[in-house]
């Protein structure tokens, strides 16, 4: 055990690297800016980028992005995702995974889970704007939802997407509430609430808007599933 | 307005019934046996009969039954609906309702809905079990639904079948969310969160469980819808 | 059912809109603004006018108004109702909806109802500040009332308006709770749960300042009430 | 401060019971019996017989009503109200209290806040199934409200009566919301929110069910209003 | 009641100002300018001013207050209790009010009840500061506050001054929770829930933050209390 | 289509067995006994196994039980899972799940996660009473949880245990919250609310005390993972 | 750290007991009997007397009391507390505690926390029926509890007896919420959150009615308080 | 007690300075700045040192900062903390409290209580971002966690953190949520009920983001804990 304690690194006094996490749970530690200062997200990615040439934050606002570009230049950032990149882990994965969204206000959600798999080097399509209120929509692309190896279902409001789309189709489910409404929806809770007492077995779901959480668990799944890679390929 | 006040009749110390009801809301005023004892149940729909002929309880236990029964003997039970019911309104309507179920575990709510039409003399239908998680079940019945004056849509666990029905149909739809779920359904709250959230424009919601509140509303949209009746015929 | 399907028109790579819903549920989709980018309002609001003449967005800003009025320069804006509507629908009702406010703070909800039956082509009248703490102000306009085809009644803090209505009234009355209020009306729970817990038989409700989605349902109810056009009079 | 502490006086190892509190605030500690066990009921009443002839019990059933009697035969019970009275209070104040309860259901919220007015010598009246959902019935008692020192407004579902009341009559108000009501009311959460929203001005409010609190609230109000008596009348 | 209804004004189309309100209720109509424009709030007030020569309206902002000076130079705004006041209602009552606040940060609060107070002639004294965790600074005043005819106690965080207040002394109390406080304060809700469940009988509660509500509770107990004023001297 | 609808039938008024589900979703139809009578359950059941010869009933009482047992001898009944089963599904996957459980108290739920897998003919193996609280309980079986294909992380209280799984290993967690607890636990929700904010990246939950849809979550995911069986296989 | 994972031993397959605990953390493990078979509790205790002589459960029913008592002759079970116990720790401090509660309803989780203390050999004291309505009974005893190592302060309703304490003493205070009350006090949760929302500096709280994880908590406390025994007395 | 009344102080009219507090609590009352004016905080702060020479405010913003430099240049700002401080209490305790922090979001938060504690005179040291996704890193510390007399343990999202190191070591833990999270964290909601309901025995739980609190807690703990200083030490 100690050779994982050697592997955590402090940064500042503010933070510790964890860089076994790759090892253990099959991807490394990302970086939440949204609690975090612009200089803090850029020194905790500087450290991460020495030792394994790509790191990813996420619910970055602008002024982190400059800041990270500013220590590193190659820092991609993607303002409708809120996500900061810099490279890209080997892929692992041979499956494929269909992020599904609601509506148009779904969006940033959706694309925050899109581009988390596509970072890890995981295959990924998007189907966008199927919401049950024209369950028609949702049927022309049935076909489609059931060769996934696992789907992401996005939507905010009442959230009875996931719970249509577990009816129709026999993949694994992860369900996203979105923030997506008002009154009583109580930021999401109304759709929280409504993936959870789904009456279509087998749906699982993740924290309201938690776009990389439901990109955590697809890649989980997807290590899993179809071909897989040799353990050679994993990630350090 | 003092022939409204002479038409209030105190009941014992305890009630005073509103015989004017019928007139002012087009429907006279029902007994909710629930918080009431069996004796205050006998003696208040016994006034009612006196004036009027017929009168209806709801929520009403066996031992509500008994103790009406023997001082009424023309009294009516039903267990699954819970409804006392003693003769039956002068029909005033001529439009069709149609009352919804997602599941066999609503039958009790949707029963209270469609008993309460009945002894009003509206014309009203039943479809059952046509959940959201086999969408094919609700396809195959759009065009009868299309064809109804009002629909009551009923639905537990996460309330998606109004939304879904909303999409496809465009007669009013008044959902009841029921109290069928467990665990985070939290007693009905998250159905009747996803039908106030219900991205299908012009869904309206009554109170959990609440089948007489959803027939009172079907009622009052059915004495305006399609033919309607001569005013002369409205019961007093 | 192919027909359906091609009536669906992909808008960018974040919307499809749904040509059909008109003929489906007797309005046309309309532009929730709120969690769009004026951009995405202009563009979708410009494809629909391209097809069928007329489109309404909800909930604009003075930003949407701007980006749709420099695409579509016959766009009208009220900051009031937060609406932005292009052309009219054909009406298709006789019928008359009256939108019954409490307060003078209510004034944007109603006006979001009133201004959607308009579009729509639906009669209706206003009748604004008449709370329940003043109730011989609604007592002078109860004959008024019972004449409408369908109530929309709008209020916050307690929300006891649309009881006391129900219990003078028998038109149809869709209730609106709003978040006008402060401490523990929670933003409108506390008027939502007053109108879902209301003791006048038949009052159903509509989300927390959801003015849109109560007019919506109240034109469902004017399509099946009073005198009815000719199917062939339907938009397109 | 002596003379307060040495008229603290233990009761078996559970209890201490406040003599003194009469004297500080207006009326003597009354035993909620509603946690306690029958004979912890009956170990603490006759203690507080033995010092000053009168004590009440709320929210007790009929096995601590029975062993109560056997301590203390003069002990009356009303099940109603779930009050057990021992004597009287001598009577402090002269104006007239009132209670007012919407409904049949509401009574032993009511018979609490009667039982308990009566106990300390308040004058008190009643007027019930008043409930705003036939305003009329209440419109015809205005009058009456109008004359009393204080009023009791007790109600269940959505709560609306106080408001309703305080805006038609100027004396203080004391609301009290019941758990009556299914659903939605969440054990008279539902009440609750719409007396604290009340838009009647000067509305005060008790917890759900708390008859036995407007009445101490309502007796305050009574020792300062109308004639008052001399301070050597004050039990002790 | 034709008299009643004639009374009743409307102001634009957005309000109707109801001057019957004084006779009935006791004190007239005051302005809630938290959901008004600056517009809204000085027309109304004009109107007010213009029939009984005082007007009130509470939640005013400094754009508030300036719109209303410009139209009615004789306004005053009082910036901490965010009242505008324009002249003072004759005096009704001889009775004293105390307004006991827990914190400095209550202050806002208090000092819109004080001030409510003062508009409508009554006596009112302060005592700030005396917060339950240091209970000498509240054993101090006790005869002081035991001299009132009515007690107004305003805490956040917990709440439970006026549980301990309602221990010492035998006025009326008239409880106000305040959204001071942090976490699982949440926004008053925790004071609010501690005074509705005070274990010090006769505390009643009003909504969180609502000085002005507790201020016409008060009001209505006074003009109950002490020597009262002849009725002749009642404001129209 | 008209293929599907056919295989929709009805038993009795009630209910309408989806005969396809298992071709659409990998598993059939469900019975939730919970809100259903015996007779009812009894007769989903009989309908069923005539068709697949093997049906599975959840949330059974003893008295489901007997009822079931009565129709069908074949029945077998397990009182801590509450699972009614007939038969047996043939097994369509290779994969390995492990069913984790932080306490004793935790096992109705557990074991109705197992008993599903069971009955689908899936591999699972338990490990239990691995509590964070004794976090080296936990570290003594790492290596086996990471072997698994798929992990099924069942607690109550405050839910940490499927976050501390998380940080260990990279299998996909299905996290299922139970309603053991007391006080604050809230029925579960507690747990539910650690589960849904887990720090652990890749957590997906279900409803509390729903090992059910666990088992439904786990199939959906090895029906994708490991060795995968022809399509021939697959049940009808 | 193999030595430890050799002291977890299976019972049956239901539990692992962790006799390492009480080297750990200070106190052994305890049973919580509240979600478990009188069988369960039995075997689990009898496992845990046969390596150290002492055990307790909590929580316990007579049900739960006669089956350990027919397994465990030495067994002694408190109905009040809901404690079985056998034997008892060997003292490890030598401060003092003192359990402080408000009202008589409050005992049963009082007598909880004496006898956890009790068992595990610390010195407690009790100080019982002093709320804060009376707050002369509490000045009575300010003294006694100055001198405490800790205090247990417990409460039901508003919660505010922890606050009123923290601001007249210094020891370390460890506050309880009971579940007294009824109405708005919600199970508990309104004294939680006063309790929470103090304003005395240093109030630590535990869940409702958990008297045995204040007094787990406590114990900390007094392991490091006062004279301090050798670790050579810590039980094994 | 005339001296406790003659010790308070009032300052303008907004405040009363209690300065006997330190003796009676162990330490003297704090400002909390966040509901206060600048001008207020630096009257207050500016009373205080001139009585005991030192003075501490928390949830200072820059505002706070400088109204109190301009009147005390020795006081001393942290932004991470939002303490303002002058100079420092005289050291009252010898024992060690070790700050533990899950990640690095939540460093306010944990500097507010080392910041109070180096204020106080307490010795403490910090152990940050040691979150349970990754428990490796909590146990190589574990050692050193042991040897503290008392453990401040902040966290946010699920609030495992303080159950895993009560399961590790036999110091008093004081749990301190934070409102790190986002979505259905509901402002630190989540972790509070994961923390009040932790399987580790003896954690006890302040308000959310209460760095304060639980410093204060703990100086409560360190002052009756290893070697304690004479009484004669105690600041006045």
């Amino acid at each position: 055990m100690a050779d994982r304690h050697a592997s955590i690194e402090p940064v500042g006094e503010f933070a510790r690297v964890d860089h076994d996490r790759a090892a253990r749970q099959g991807m490394p530690e990302f970086v939440y800016a949204g609690h975090k200062t612009p200089e803090q997200v850029a020194a905790i990615m500087t450290r991460m980028v020495e030792r394994q040439s790509y790191a990813l934050a996420s619910r970055a606002t602008p002024d982190h992005a400059a800041a990270v570009a500013s220590a590193l230049p190659a820092a991609c950032y993607d303002p409708t995702s809120g996500l900061i990149t810099i490279g890209r882990m080997p892929s692992q994965t041979a499956g494929l995974a269909i992020v599904v969204a609601a509506g148009t206000s779904d969006l940033p959600v959706a694309e925050e889970a899109v581009g988390l798999l596509d970072f890890m080097g995981d295959r990924v399509e998007r189907v966008y704007d199927v919401g049950v209120a024209g369950v028609h929509r949702l049927l022309a692309v049935t076909d489609r939802l059931a060769a996934a190896d696992v789907l992401i279902v996005i939507a905010g409001m009442e959230g009875a997407l996931p719970t249509v789309v577990g009816g129709l189709v026999d993949p694994p489910i992860i369900a996203v509430p979105t923030s997506v409404g008002y009154g009583a929806s109580f930021g999401g809770l109304s759709a929280l609430l409504g993936m959870l007492n789904s009456c279509a077995p087998g749906v699982t779901v993740v924290n309201i808007d938690n776009g990389l959480g439901a990109a955590a668990a697809a890649h989980r799944i997807l290590r899993r599933s179809g071909l897989r890679l040799s353990e050679g390929n994993m990630p350090a």
